[in-house]
């Protein structure tokens, strides 16, 4: 049973504040570990990583290497079953053609003072794809991650992903060729970060790590931030589902509940206008569940973090869910739009109840790495942005620097910089 | 004296890649004391403030207020001199202009198969921004950091400055006053951080915080990452100037001194084809340095951090710039498109001997918070797209969902996740 706030009960807004603070996640002190591990990487390169690979792993690089061959790779697109290869091929054409609209275009202009500026952008050189072990393994997230990466123009595309055993998930390699990405190493962990970042003997290293992982992964990504980009530290996932009543419970159900299976810590709301369908809709999560492989991460999830929020008009559900910011949105009311225009945090917005938030993690086109945790409150999902950098331009003749000059040494000595307003003064022959 | 390195002597690789790698920054460690701060403002709130601020700032908020008044932003921007007010209009007007540019476009579509999506843009609601005290209390980088957010579209934009005995810098207000800013809070340090992330009884919570701060208010910001968001962690500031013979010595020496007074682990680079030419750069150095009054730091800048590099031919220059990746690039060479073209590594470029990178400090329009420490191999400077988030739209109907169904269905089932092809398949009348 998942916990029931109703607006027109009195100190609803206190509880719904305290909900908003609850914590998911525990969040493991690994610091002291992750930072001997990259200490080791940094001194002791490919040793320290045939170490640790044995060690956490049970791969040893003295028999299998540490880089995936091409001839694996594509043993494995030939194993993919073809229902599978066929739906990857499906997702990165639409991941692509969805992520070429976000590239952005150059600006360089002229302004009325004859000034040359602008931005210029260029693709990061190289970038390292962390990709998690076992049944985290998802190739989705390979094409999420590559795909827009490769259309930003990266030049250098490098997979890490712990292989225990020395076995890699043969979808995620399959993902990884479509996406044009022919670099994988098998290791993972606090120790694969620390590879991407300083660089071994047999892997390069990179500037920006993007990928999500465990506690040790993250970790070790806020550690090696500064010496390297990092995308956002993902927590675990939400679904906020705004439903009125004429929606099938059943669908509602399987939606909350696909986003209660992948973590115990995940996070399923409904807010609906009717007390009636948020009850069917719980009798439905609970009959539901007894038929999910698994079930007991999702009956933990929607037990320990679910809740149906009872609102007395949809539309007070908007002030609700620009406070939740969460990951995922359906919008599943007769006329969404009326919402959509309020909303303004959310990782993602799915429109109308034939757009499940199961389509954007796979077949959508838009990107399934989304803020979690409120954080879409300041910040936005994985895009071709992640993956380029802007440089600023700026040209000035003699008549501009004579016309802005005197602006530029005012501000200068105000900030009590000398040699500033020397560094122009000296250009217009002014004593300074 | 700088360090000399020539491309042309024996070992210049090693060389040239230990000075790449040269540590300029010793990081203090605070952690266990901005953590204890942190904790107090979060439990305590505004008590928490007025006892930190007794202590570190000699303000007492019984005596002061906290927040700075209408009036005495007024008399400020009465208070500044004309020329200093003037040139902040200037400087405001550009910056405005520039960044109005930025402003990124709504981008929904409906694509072959009849699908709606794309990405919609928002203003963060509510923006923090930090100004250090003392003498890096600079008006300029006010408004670098509030006219962006204002033009973003940001509501709340919220000023935090330690202010010794209740002072505060009045170009700094004045700058304010000229963004648009008029929540101004007189708290400095990590305890402001901890105020903009978590509010207390005056100061309500913002969603992101921006701007440069001493090792206290760095290690705060990344304390509280995740729970708002934050700019990039700022280091020592650095140019690199590329220049020919053809330049006035005296110019480019008043150019490698503007960055070398901001602090003592300023890094100011020259590479020049002409080994006279940099001698003569260094002379005008020695000599330039005897007339700032900020000549201590600028020499022990150059001193410890300062190089000549020298190139055999120009174009040389440009894989050197890109992994130097600097924050400012000079190219003051005779035919600088040709470099342009090579360099995709650097927080600015400034084209041409009329461009010093001071008219970017002030009033060239550009930003001037760049990426430092040779993150822009990875990072770009301060934007509009810094304050605004964006969310993926995405809107299917029955028969959308009938052609893109099968192939999501089947990614669920390979990674193994029942709910998700559920979610689906209810939805198609198939078995699941």
């Amino acid at each position: 049973m998942a916990i029931w706030l109703d607006q027109a009960s009195d100190g609803f807004e206190q509880r719904f504040a305290a909900f908003l603070t609850t914590k998911r996640e525990v969040s493991e002190d690994v610091n002291v570990v992750v930072r001997a591990i990259i200490d080791d990487v940094r001194a002791r390169g490919d040793a320290a990583l045939a170490e640790y690979s044995k060690k956490f792993d049970s791969i040893d690089f003295a028999n299998v290497p540490m880089r995936v061959s091409e001839a694996e790779i594509d043993a494995a697109v030939e194993a993919v079953p073809a229902e599978v290869l066929g739906a990857l091929k499906v997702a990165a054409v639409r991941i692509e053609s969805h992520h070429r609209r976000q590239l952005p275009k150059d600006d360089i202009y002229e302004d009325a003072m004859g000034v040359e500026l602008g931005s210029r952008w260029t693709a990061i050189e190289a970038v390292g794809l962390y990709v998690p072990g076992g049944t985290a393994s998802y190739p989705s997230s390979v094409l999420m991650n590559a795909v827009p990466a490769k259309v930003a123009g990266v030049e250098r595309i490098v997979i890490a992903v712990p292989a225990t055993g020395g076995t890699v998930n043969q979808a995620v390699l399959a993902a990884a060729k479509l996406a044009g990405v022919s670099e994988i190493y098998r290791v993972g962990g606090a120790q694969a970060i620390a590879a991407l970042a300083y660089g071994t003997e047999t892997i390069a290293p990179v500037a920006k790590i993007t990928g999500p992982g465990n506690a040790y992964v993250a970790a070790a990504k806020r550690h090696v931030f500064g010496t390297v980009g990092i995308d956002m530290i993902a927590g675990p996932s939400e679904v906020l589902v705004i439903a009125d009543k004429d929606n099938n419970p059943d669908w509602i159900a399987a939606d909350l509940l696909a986003q209660a299976e992948h973590d115990a810590s995940a996070q399923a709301i409904l807010v609906t206008d009717n007390a009636e369908f948020g009850k069917a809709v719980e009798a439905a999560v609970e009959r539901q569940l007894k038929t999910l492989n698994r079930a007991e991460t999702a009956a933990r999830s929607w037990r320990d973090f679910g809740a149906v929020i009872l609102v007395k008009d949809l539309k007070d559900a908007i002030p609700l869910a620009n406070r939740i910011a969460a990951e995922h949105l359906e919008l599943a009311v007769a006329d969404p739009d009326v919402l959509l225009d309020g909303i303004r945090n959310a990782g993602a917005i799915f429109i109308g109840a034939h757009t499940p938030e199961v389509i954007g993690d796979y077949v959508g086109g838009s990107n399934h790495v989304l803020p979690t945790a409120r954080s879409a409150r300041f910040s936005s999902g994985l895009s071709v942005l992640d993956f380029v950098k802007r440089t600023s331009i700026l040209r000035l003749g003699p008549q501009q620097l004579r016309d802005l000059g005197p602006a530029a040494i005012a501000l200068a000595v105000s900030e009590g910089l000398d040699a500033h307003a020397r560094s122009v003064a000296i250009r217009l022959n002014l004593e300074r």
